[in-house]
């Protein structure tokens, strides 16, 4: 196997300095025009064929190798938050109310190095190396199923794929064979009584009393109709209805999101919602609309996969560092890959407690520890290697 | 007794002459200028004696009759709505977003009518009367009470007020000794739990479930905790909590009205309220804050005047037209003046289907069947003169 | 009018023997054998015509005056209570875990006490009266009706009747024009769930939670659905559900009560509990039986004999010992009375908070200030000889 | 290492004799005395040094081998359930409403099958074996910890147990490292009210009311408080409040179970109850008492001898037959062995559709495929035996 361990250790300050620059200028999900000519333009100048505009702002990089061998895709996201940069540091976000706040933009230099690094190395590679730069991870229908359909798994043995992740401790990497990470469904309630005099319920149908009826009643899914062994959530994320204090609330509108592991009680759950959600109404002479929306599905890793990420990783950062992930209960759209080809979804510590990296993904003050992109290549790169070796 | 009915009619055309004016042309509560301005014009123009500014907005005119004999005020109500009127005809509201949807300008025209008429009769009358044209009825703290603290009571024997009132058919007169308006109060609770990702809700305090489970709790005031016999409201009539469909809501609003006609069982509402989203908060360890505001007190009318009201009205209308008022859940600060004197305040039915005068109170098309005012105006005078008498 | 004050007074001692005999010797609901043979073997001995087990239990004397008039009935409640008498005194009921914890003892010893008055002064009899002592007050369907379908009410222009009440203090007599006791229905619902292990709620339909959330979901019927100035109530009297801690209860029982004075709110409550419990179970998969018994009729008075009642008590008792009666939740059959003919139900004070006389109806300690019976006597006598004045 | 297979299977019928005769005598928790002795007659015929009435009816046999090695120990449960048999076949119990419902006495002939065949093989044995036979499994305290503190482990150096299990296929057999079955609590709350009238819950403190509520509330636990990815279940088994339709239930009984397999979690659902309960009677002024008994702590197998479990099953049964047991929600107190000493506790099939042996664990018609004492013999010997090798 090549030792390219310190051909990364070389080029990771470069690596910072490309972070640092997405860091500056993100861009939300679907409008990563810029970060995709950004990538595109140095894989080329790696002499990597790339084709860009793969199932939307999607880019693709194809590194052949010298021998015969198998072809293994490793995935970056590229697109940032409509979250404004509360951080105090010089490469805050330039871009008012958009931010990396997930770590995407490590996630893409993490991977513009592994290219450099293994295109410098092609005659030693006995096989071929995929790049697949996502659009479009934080949002749904996400950009990883489009570029399938476009063909970016076309030749692909293998996929994987890592995040970086704030609550792990830098030095870390974890991952586990079977489902890791939740499918995130989403669903909007709008419920419709009947407006009035705020002391005269009985000419009404309140449409908050109902809601908020309804929101206890959804309890009840988690807590008595689902196997207590498979984890499932049900939150109410917004609740809105009525505009003041002495009229009764004619709508109400509820949104939230269930996240499973288990795609059979995934759509159980969503029956069961469903089902409250008529008898709720009924109950009470109000009317209601749902609309309800699937996400990304569960990211199930493959079994032999995972195991390779054990060895892989007890190889390069020791059993101790080594971890079996706890369910995460996230979504990713991985997990499309996944789909289609064998491979595994793996985290990487970047949260540093010493050095004040604390902040949870997705929160204005999100930073990483940026030495976990290291970790992450080489990582990623030894994911590959064992693969073709 | 004076006979007056005949001078009523006379000007009646004059009366709804005022009140097109005063509808085309409406004040907000506490901006009642230049209703103000013109209800002292026109009882100066009668020399009726005018004071001016009393309480806020408030004019009150002095009538001295010619005989030895008590003084009885009759009060009229000026101010507006922040509504637009949606009506289609002549005199709709000229000014945006203003409305006067509850009928006080044809209170106030009617008050001047019985002015004007009692005016010329001054010879005849055996007492005085004062007339109350008061600001701000609609939102608390209302004027009635800083012009009664404005010495608008002093030397006075007895008030009555009347409301029009759609609900109730044109022709008819209701009312009733004892409690007869809810006193309307008024709260807002805040719920302050602890934000996080929707999938993860037990790092969080969720607002929303907290103040559901509120909403729900709170139906056992009415339903188990007060006398049946009692008729007693709490309605929540804004729930707001969230902002998006993932993501647990850190703090939830919620605002009602109570509606009470018992004094002591009011405090008890208010107390049961405040025990119980303390429980429920302290339940779930979320924090809150409630501002609990005491609106008017109930409208308690005298039990003799109350029996005036049906002597006079059976006179004046029929006793199959003169009716014992059910309990009206609404409120009014009418009742301030009934805590400083005895008097009666009184329903005149305003509504007519066949005429297609069918919107309840405060809606964006409502209007009076203005024969209402006729009847009013004799309702009231036929009160003051026969408590003269 | 006869003077009559004086009879019944000299009798007093008589009908305290009567009640306390009565009081020992208490029978249940249609078993009132013994109770209506001493009944019929005293009228008799009065030269009274008797006819017995009328519908029943129930006997019916009939004393026909001297002169031509109207006939007035006068009923007495007969039927004792499955409650242990727990009093120490002299009369405690010698029936193990029977006992007249409703005062229909002293009601019957009253009208008895009446009957013989009256049969003394036949001649002066301005009309006739009717004695109807009525077995099975307590339990629906009642006696009342069964005696007006034997005839009860044949012939007969008005009917009286009353109640001691020991929440009223001695001295007073209390009634109203209009409705005056609830309708009282009852009903049970069975919650049939799928029992199973505790710790796996997710294979079974837990009717205990089914069943919590139905009893918190019925509060809505009060709190939102019903107009809050008619006095309706619906609580559930018991719940019972599983035999182990560790086991889901596969069904779970509640019974309860329901309380209206509308007929037409009565069966719209009906409906909207049916209407809750469907929705509720269907929400969670259970099944579920109502069965739902309509009871007595509301009582409401006639409103002329009420205004008797008002100048009779005035007269016997001083205007201010005659008061408006509050509506009272509990019901009585009495109510099918009113439903044939004119007549009026009255309450007479039987507490004595300084003798002690403290306890609810139905309590094991109940009992009555027997003076309350010369006070029931006076009423009830006065009402018909009023009538036929 | 002994080859032990054909013996097992020789003495299978043995086993089969052994396990019926205890069927149709079964003994309740705590009451094992003829068990007791019939296995100790056992032992003592096949020369084992026998100690009874180990920490109460336990019994623990000393097979001392030939070689020196460590001595492991085995262990089995008599006791017996109060439900009453409704099986159809030759061994029925004999007795009236007890039952070996759950596999105890297939446990208890299973390991003396075991020490039949060690005790032959005894010069071949390196090291010891003790058999536990354990009282008192079904009821807490349980008899593992008296055992234990009456000396039952000195000297062992590993224990091993069996559960024969009906869910699971005949011819598997199922374990896995650290948490496997739940540590189940036990809870009984009782809500103190104030009775009353069913028409007056003004006057009362509606415990029914309260307690459902509270039922709801408690719902909140799993589905709001605790890591979804923790298995927790909080159930509530019984509910008893009232005895009469139209009376409000003065209290109102609850009792529960909750199931975990963390130790700090099942201490903060503890806290979380309590909390639930004291806010949700203080918000109604209900008073209420707690007796929450923590019961056998979670079974949490040793990593290295449930890896010794895979090798073991897969060098019997196959790779296919040996499997990850998914978490058990059940509680055992197999637990406290596995507190002191390292070790592992298995499942192994004992269902059989096929032929109708399909019932779960409690259930009157509870039986077992017999042939699973073979595997479970086998199991459990190949265990000890590779542990001493």
């Amino acid at each position: 196997m090549i030792d390219f361990q310190a051909d990364l250790q070389a080029i990771y300050e470069e690596m910072v300095g490309w972070r640092r620059y997405l860091h500056q200028n993100p861009e939300l999900s679907f409008h990563e025009y810029k970060t995709a000519d950004f990538v595109a333009t140095h894989l080329r100048s790696w002499n990597i064929e790339v084709r860009q505009g793969v199932g939307g702002n999607g880019v693709v990089g194809l590194l052949r190798g010298s021998g015969d061998g198998p072809t293994v895709a490793l995935r970056a996201d590229m697109d940032a938050l409509p979250i404004q940069d509360e951080k105090d540091c010089s490469y805050t976000s330039l871009t008012k109310g958009v931010m990396h706040a997930c770590g995407h933009d490590a996630h893409t230099s993490t991977l513009l190095g592994i290219a450099k690094v293994a295109s410098k190395r092609r005659a030693e590679l006995k096989g071929n190396l995929v790049f697949l730069f996502q659009h479009a991870e934080e949002i749904t229908p996400g950009g990883a199923d489009s570029m399938i359909q476009d063909g970016a798994l076309e030749g692909v043995d293998a996929v994987f794929g890592v995040h970086l992740w704030t609550p792990f401790p830098v030095g870390n990497v974890y991952s586990k064979a079977g489902p890791l990470m939740a499918a995130p469904d989403e669903f909007t309630i709008q419920i419709q009584g009947k407006g009035g005099h705020g002391g005269l319920p009985h000419q009404t149908i309140d449409s908050i009393y109902v809601a908020s009826q309804l929101v206890v009643n959804l309890q009840s899914i988690v807590s008595r109709q689902v196997d207590p062994i498979e984890p499932c959530v049900v939150s109410i994320g917004s609740f809105h209805g009525g505009t003041s204090f002495n009229v009764i609330a004619e709508t109400s509108a509820l949104s939230g999101t269930v996240r499973t592991f288990n795609a059979e009680l995934r759509l159980d759950v969503k029956q069961r919602i469903e089902r409250i959600v008529q008898s709720t109404c009924e109950m009470f002479g109000a009317a209601y609309e749902i609309d309800y929306k699937l996400g990304y599905p569960t990211v199930v890793n493959d079994a032999n996969e995972a195991s390779r990420f054990f060895k892989v990783g007890t190889a390069l950062f020791g059993a101790e560092a080594t971890q079996e992930s706890p369910l995460i209960m996230a979504g990713e759209d991985f997990s499309y890959y996944l789909h289609h080809r064998p491979g595994c979804y793996m985290f990487v510590g970047a949260g540093n407690v010493e050095a004040g990296i604390v902040h949870p993904h997705h929160h204005p003050k999100f930073d990483i520890d940026e030495k976990s992109m290291l970790n992450a290549a080489e990582l990623l790169l030894g994911m590959a290697l064992d693969y073709m070796a």
